[in-house]
């Protein structure tokens, strides 16, 4: 790791816990509308309507809370009351406040690697924009970044802007993340190292099929990162 | 403008216009409420909300969207109809594929600076990020800009981290855009240059009074930025 000039560390579910507080605004959701359709329909019904309009909204709270509405409407066919709209506002607000718990071993690894100054640390994360800058400052971990790329998506394309951005040739930069999809494959696509921090629930549009690579590393927790190095 | 190193340029209502779009929007959902109130109320119903929202939502049209949707029930005291809260999702999603009109001499402008190759052409804009790039792309105006920045506000701070970003001093940074609040207060406090373009119209938030300052030039047609160089 000591050719290594920019560790970039993603932040939901990498940093900090965020999957299983949307899966819990999700079963909210569905418990709403349970007098419509069954718990589990609601769900799926949810990811297509996300899935549709992805293209338009891109990630983040904003988008799904307003997926969550446009659900809400198809499902009931146009019944749904004025009453559950405004919970599910409320339930997309909580989701924009949501408390930020970090993950076992995050803030010990950072203050390690930032302490050991051989490396520059940034945060590279997708969703929205305020939100997530947000998110970072609640954390109380935005000290230890030099800089904090939102991106509106995880590409080849996106990654290669970054670190174009930063004046970094992709064999000294190294993305670390908890997904496959999103934080992993493109970074070893254009050359750059990447470490997998797996986490316990996976939103099911970042599922991929398990894979090895040479500039791969696999742990099992952050702390295993500045543990061995 | 020969030892300006980089030249960053706004992008709603200064490269294309957009707030006309956003009251044409505002009209609609008025008289989609009108039943509940008068037009006028309702629109200053829709600010009210949006700026009670704006530390959390942000600025930009999935925000706006919400806050048209909260306003609604709000108005018609949890009253309003399923049919009418599809048409506000409707309106929302119409603004996040809004017709881009470039303003008058913008692409002249951005052609005569890029041929002369003596500054880094940028975009620094506020909004929704993917949105923003989405526009940015329709706009047909993508290839002229080396870089683009989407800040989730435009205060002294975020300039400062801009120029940072891009490793440039504020005395060779200008920003040429149309509102005097947050494309020109901010750079020429931080110490840069700015121009000032005027558009037609202005939204509520964005209105300062005019003022004079020694490295602000006011124009009246962006044409006029490279006219007299």
């Amino acid at each position: 790791m000591k050719d290594i000039e920019i560790i970039a560390f993603d932040a939901d579910d990498t940093l900090w816990s965020n999957e299983p507080f949307f899966q819990e605004i999700e079963r909210k959701f569905a418990d709403l509308l349970s007098i419509y359709k069954d718990t589990k329909e609601i769900s799926a019904e949810l990811f297509k309507t996300e899935m549709n309009n992805l293209e338009c909204y891109g990630y983040g709270a904003k988008g799904f809370t307003l997926s969550m509405i446009e659900t809400a409407l198809r499902i009931s066919n146009h019944k749904v009351s004025a009453e559950i709209i405004n919970e599910i506002l409320s339930l997309g607000k909580s989701l924009l406040n949501m408390p930020i718990e970090l993950l076992p071993g995050v803030e010990e690894t950072l203050r390690t690697l930032k302490q050991s100054n051989r490396h520059r640390l940034i945060v590279a994360t997708k969703g929205d924009l305020l939100d997530q800058q947000r998110k970072l400052q609640r954390s109380g971990l935005a000290s230890y970044f030099d800089y904090v790329e939102i991106m509106s998506d995880k590409t080849e394309k996106e990654y290669a802007k970054l670190i174009n951005t930063l004046q970094v040739p992709p064999e000294k930069f190294m993305m670390i993340g908890n997904s496959l999809k999103s934080d992993i494959q493109p970074v070893l696509a254009i050359g750059g190292y990447a470490v997998h921090v797996p986490f316990e629930v996976m939103w099911q549009h970042e599922v991929v099929e398990n894979f090895e690579h040479p500039r791969l590393r696999k742990v099992k927790r952050m702390g295993e990162i500045v543990s061995s190095d």
